[in-house]
């Protein structure tokens, strides 16, 4: 079945709003195995908009849209619907009902507009709005159009989800016989082009429904693997292969086969062998500690970290030796080793890391370039003796790019350390 | 001129991405008076890739495209120019070069990859990558399409945007004769609709030639106020007397009229008065921290911070009172005032601010909600003496939402005592 969604509002031809209704509507459909061909984006005014509903009905059996259902004056959608149907409009008496009660439940007289709101096209089955005024409507277009189906909803998010879990997603998955899974595989450390070369092989020999993403995200790539298919046993093993074989030849920079960030994984190990983490950050500035509080539950296993920018705080917070910042400046493994060691017995925890490197855009040398960071690790052994690790990472980005991959090559450290 | 954008990926029909690219093109256009008509969501598929290229290329003077450029096999976009417009591919030695330069600078040998990722379409203008390796292209359509042009972008938005605003912006400019001035209008700690309503009366009587973008952040909303004309200093006036009557109407929330960040303000005003800020903090887990060094140049006026995010830390690394703990509960303005005092005596810094709340989504109760934050500042007077200030400040998204907003919060309140 083919479906596609037309957004409607100027709102988001301008760059002021952006159109995540169509993302939780393609994201809803997929879960009852449709998939949607295209999303289209149109302007308020009601001739481009009568165009757009006969084009996309003429190509596609189920038509979704959001946007210009309402009491203000540009809201065209319905009249757009009505014209290009040559449907007249109907007064809805439930619809009525519910909005002029909703105003009485807030003392307020139900207006007159609230007429005009519920007058609705004929022939269309009425979405009810539990969160707002304006009915949706599921309009059947006719032998004109194939019999396809025009779904029409406001643009207001809340109630835009509420009518797709209540009516329309229980409605389409009367239609969908394909079965459709995606897996999802994520890594750190790693871009687009050294994952496509690891598994060129598996992408050349893809059975035949199944297809590989890929998702860059700020550190790197994920993949998404969706098989498609009329049985799900059969679509489920397909895709199971699929990810096995990545898994095999990409393993070392795989953190997870569900999407999770690398510092909910991180979290999760730690908090399954009841470990504390501690962080001391120069480079990073606080986003490594960040980064492990944006998980729900850290406090399980993170207390304390501390940001020490300055020489000085080294020092007198970490008990970094002078000699040493002197001997190998502040961004070297030795410091980097320091730190961490400082950190792990000031805080108690049971490991601590630590960043020390050069974001830019200034404070680089040739030896010493901007990207560069020192990463360490210390942990406390089982008979008392604290362990140290250090590595150091290149990143080729902006400040912010940097900062951001030090942490997460902090992060991955961690993960090393843990798996 | 018609302008038209086309986004490629099937990620972004899956309900797997959302498409803010298309709202950046979009904001970015209309700062050069181009207003777009359409934007289309489009498979990965190459049939449907041509067949979309054809449909906006007959009917746009402009089509911007983003995504499916790049090394992997689901990169079908380059190929599908070619084909609809029968150009043959050639290799770009100075894209080429600067790849491999990547590479290098990185220790890696230049992968063969390399050499296709160098190959361009025939007759294209190429547009430099300055943070990756797909280069874009601005491509003339031909006779066939009425000279119209293609113009081809990478997905991934840092590309994206570097690309926009370093080349097709400047280009694009030269397609208007009008003078387009716009300005920036910073607010923080206040959402669309109140800003909308502060300043409705001055976009009722707005002059013919203005108009007032509103950006959503995530900590609010900024204000894009652009005006076009035919003669600058008459542009320019008129915008700077709507730019004045905005600020009069709301100025309480406005920390800047050029674009500028929250962090970047407060950096320059420690700066220009010689001050140093530290941080003490628990529910922001080093968030505040890291924003005042997203700032190139911070260390001048940070040098420490603290993640306390136990009990324990409150006391061991700030001396908080157990007891004040104990009668008050860590999401308290007592705490909060405590964890200031504490981190300025123990850092020696001029300003400390601290933050103690509840991110969510667990861990509220009905004094103490899930959105609700105590925010601290002490700071060193004259005569040595320590003042403190204390608020609490309400937030209502998730969790990362919220751990946001209580950083812009603190921020904030760093902001007025430096104001």
């Amino acid at each position: 079945m083919r479906a596609e969604i037309i957004s409607i509002g100027d709102e988001l031809l301008t760059g002021q709003k952006v159109n995540t209704n169509a993302a939780v509507i393609c994201a809803e459909l997929s879960g009852v195995g449709i998939a949607v061909e295209r999303i289209i984006v149109c302007t308020d005014i009601e001739e481009a908009i009568i165009r757009q509903f006969a084009d996309s009905l003429r190509r596609s059996e189920l038509v979704l849209v959001t946007g210009g259902l309402g009491p203000t004056k540009d809201d065209r959608t319905r009249n757009a619907a009505a014209e290009l149907l040559g449907a007249s409009l109907v007064f809805h008496e439930e619809t009525y009902r519910s909005s002029a009660e909703r105003y009485r439940a807030r003392g307020v007289e139900p207006s007159p507009g609230l007429r005009d709101n519920a007058m609705v096209i004929e022939g269309a089955s009425v979405i009810a709005n539990s969160r707002g005024l304006a009915p949706g409507m599921i309009i059947p277009a006719g032998s004109a159009f194939d019999h396809h189906y025009l779904v029409l909803m406001p643009g207001v998010p809340s109630e835009m989800e509420a009518m797709m879990q209540e009516t329309v997603i229980p409605w389409c998955s009367g239609f969908s016989d394909q079965v459709i899974v995606h897996s999802h595989i994520m890594t750190s450390g790693v871009g687009e082009t050294t994952v496509e070369r690891k598994i060129a092989g598996i992408e050349e020999s893809l059975p035949g429904g199944t297809s590989i993403a890929y998702l860059p995200h700020q550190a790197g790539v994920s993949l998404r693997v969706s098989s498609v298919g009329a049985d799900r046993s059969g679509v489920e093993r397909e895709n199971r292969q699929v990810v096995d074989a990545i898994c095999r030849e990409a393993a070392e920079y795989i953190y997870a086969t569900r999407e999770a960030t690398l510092e909910e994984v991180v979290g999760e190990l730690l908090a399954a062998e009841g470990l504390t983490v501690a962080t001391a950050e120069s480079c990073t500035g606080g986003l490594v500690a960040s980064r492990l509080t944006d998980v729900a539950g850290s406090s399980q296993y993170f207390q304390r970290g501390y940001v020490v920018y300055s020489n000085e705080a080294k020092q007198q917070v970490l008990g970094v030796g002078k000699e040493q910042l002197a001997a190998h400046g502040a961004v070297s493994e030795v410091v980097a080793a320091a730190m961490a060691r400082g950190c792990l017995l000031e805080s108690g925890a049971d490991i601590a890391v630590s960043t020390t490197g050069i974001a830019g855009p200034g404070g680089g040398s040739s030896e010493k370039p901007v990207g560069m960071v020192c990463l360490g690790l210390a942990r406390r052994d089982a008979d008392g003796n604290v362990r140290e690790v250090t590595s150091v990472f290149r990143s080729h980005g902006d400040r912010s790019r940097n900062k951001y991959r030090f942490s997460e090559a902090c992060l991955r450290m961690l993960w090393q350390e843990l798996t």
